[in-house]
């Protein structure tokens, strides 16, 4: 057995008016309650220094630069990083990334137990849209402030297994996980903020997307023979709702643990990383089973093409 | 609206020593039932005219293609065709396919409301193994009796709307429900025969395998916004039992109707494929959303490859 005690540590909201300062202490507070419970790593959710701003619209884009940051660790996040060492815990967490030279992304980053960045993610399946849309019950303006990631699905070896990342929207794709279980991964670590009821749809609410949230999770870690901790920034936000909902499913695709409420909420399990194999060796053994000459539509197509 | 009132039939164990005429006996029973329930389009497993012969080792292969149908339709199925047609309804079924060269597939067809062939699928991912297994508890000898299939996930219209199919095995891939939704797929049709305890695993019994049926079919429906009707061959043939389970799943990745028995059982449900459409206008527009840029490993890379 290769045994990780992992802590998915929700959030409940953040207000627009709130500083990092706020949620920072907030996060402390559930490290320091992961590691009375012997977790090895603890994950936060996207965006997890701010309010999910996408919501807001700023005509003039740089003004949102302030919900982004510009290196990282800075110091608003230094005692998160530092807690971590002195706690020998992995950590992962999202945030808002401004680089150096101009380019925005919705970005995670993975620590190992000293605090060291080993990883960093930058989201790809960026949802929403770019221009304010007056037919939607709220905005998800997430092509607006974002760049779509460029890194790709990288994994990395931590605390003795194969980690990636994904970001909210990403968790819904089964590109997402694939990719990254083409390199073997066993753990898959996903923040999330998912507004309760579908801007385009008003009668899709919690339930729902409740419902999406498991689907996608639990396909993804069945289908890759991998852990997949989802992770929520729940709750209400300046009158914008979100679910909340964090799981830790296991490698056959079933919830090993789930979040009661919309606010912080800690979740820990012991992960066992050697769990994964079994399906790797067998229904899931790639090598064995896959047909890549008739997969060439999932790269050399975008969009959807119906016949003639 | 675009309606279509699908029947899933479901059929119980053929047993070894059963001759296709019984088989077919009993699927018209279950195509009268349908039509007297309005159904447009029925649906039958995997395999439908045998027994799942793929558990039985014949050291020499040939020995194995009194399972195969030479032609389609041939006179065993004749009556099928016949009915069919009286009734106005398409159908699908799958069967073993000797080719006139020499070829063997798992395959399914797909007719039009007349009884024309419209579309043919071979089964991609074959299961199992091709040589005689000691360590398990029972054979699944797919690997040695057919050959990957060699027409990809191709799409027909059909009732006006856009059909695919898919064969057993294939529904775990997520890569089977995308190739077909990059064609704008509306309804995905498979039959399956799944034995209701892992050869590899005794502990892994029905109601696991329920749920990775589920599973699987519930989130290649979401995932591609299409329906998704799954037929199981179920129930004890000479000793080895097959889960139920039959499915119909709506776009949204929810289940509207599952078998109960493991018997012959017809479920109808009116789908409506405009229901398809908000899907993939909206969170799965892949046109808007997917980054193929980053999906490269998915058909560049057969097997896992860890990193160093």
């Amino acid at each position: 057995m290769r045994m990780i005690n992992v802590a998915a540590a929700q959030t409940g909201p953040i207000q627009r008016a709130e500083g990092r300062d706020v949620v920072v202490r907030r996060m402390l507070a559930l490290m320091d309650e992961a590691k009375a419970k012997g977790a090895d790593l603890i994950v936060y959710p996207e965006l997890a220094l701010t309010t999910f701003f996408p919501r807001w619209y700023m005509e003039n884009r740089a003004d949102a630069d302030g919900w982004f940051e510009r290196e990282m660790p800075n110091d608003a996040v230094r005692p998160l990083f530092e807690r971590a060492a002195r706690h020998e815990m992995a950590m992962s967490f999202g945030y808002a990334e401004l680089t150096p030279d101009g380019h925005h992304f919705n970005t995670a980053i993975l620590t190992d137990r000293s605090g060291n960045i080993v990883g960093k993610y930058r989201k790809i399946h960026l949802p929403g849209h770019a221009e304010f849309d007056p037919e939607r019950t709220h905005q998800h303006l997430e092509k607006r402030y974002f760049e779509p990631g460029d890194l790709g699905f990288p994994v990395w070896r931590n605390l003795g297994g194969i980690m990636g990342m994904a970001v909210c929207n990403d968790r819904r794709w089964p590109e997402t996980y694939r990719v990254m279980g083409l390199q073997g991964v066993e753990m898959v670590l996903i923040g999330y903020n998912t507004p309760s009821v579908n801007a385009q749809k008003a009668d899709e609410g919690p339930e729902k997307r409740l419902f999406h949230n498991r689907l996608s999770a639990q396909a993804g870690a069945y289908q890759n023979s991998c852990w997949v901790i989802a992770v929520a920034k729940a709750g209400n936000e300046d009158g914008h709702p979100l679910i909340g909902g964090s799981l830790i499913v296991n490698p056959d695709g079933e919830i090993v643990a789930e979040a009661k409420t919309e606010d912080d909420e800690l979740l820990v399990h012991p992960c066992d990383l050697d769990a994964t194999a079994f399906g790797k060796q067998t229904i899931f053994n790639f090598a064995a089973h896959r047909r890549t000459e008739h997969y060439g539509l999932i790269t050399s197509r975008t969009g959807a093409i119906p016949p003639p």
